[in-house]
């Protein structure tokens, strides 16, 4: 359980994780789909995620250099966690009071 | 999924809930099992989740008087994603690098 946490380490983690399981992602897709976080917070959770070996980033030497954020297969094996989040949070939503 | 990452929102939330799914406890027994977070930051934690409906909070009044906290319903069915949590933690254990 002490690396689950490790790694789902708050809301932006999660997300992250969540939206690469849909595929590769450059950083703007990323970041646009996540709810724009700020650029920095999105780069330390990055790399963080990279530190932990969740994903890789790939740059391709092209003009702009394109880089790329992609699950790994310990990160794409996360996906059991995520579905009974997503699962919980459906059956369970937040009711405003 | 915004409500999941709303209840478990952190390390700490996420160890109270596992705890008390083997069943109510006490303060003091509760912060034992956690590796001893600080009083304050467990009150605010189990406050929060107690607000979120996850738990509820009961005070016997005896002397001294005796508080015990215990999953809702809702907090009961948390138990998917902590397994899911759990399977992956034991799949993907820390290594240290």
């Amino acid at each position: 359980m002490e690396r689950t946490l490790k790694v789902l380490d708050g809301k932006w983690t999660t997300l992250i994780v969540r939206e690469l399981l849909s595929g590769p992602k450059r950083f703007g897709d990323l970041r646009a789909a996540m709810g724009s976080p700020s650029a920095k917070t999105l780069t330390d959770r990055l790399r963080a995620l990279e530190h932990q070996r969740i994903l890789t980033r790939t740059v391709y030497a092209e003009v702009p250099p394109r880089v790329v954020y992609q699950l790994t297969e310990e990160g794409e094996s996360l996906s059991d966690v995520l579905d009974a989040m997503l699962r919980w949070g459906e059956a369970h939503p937040l009711t405003e009071d």
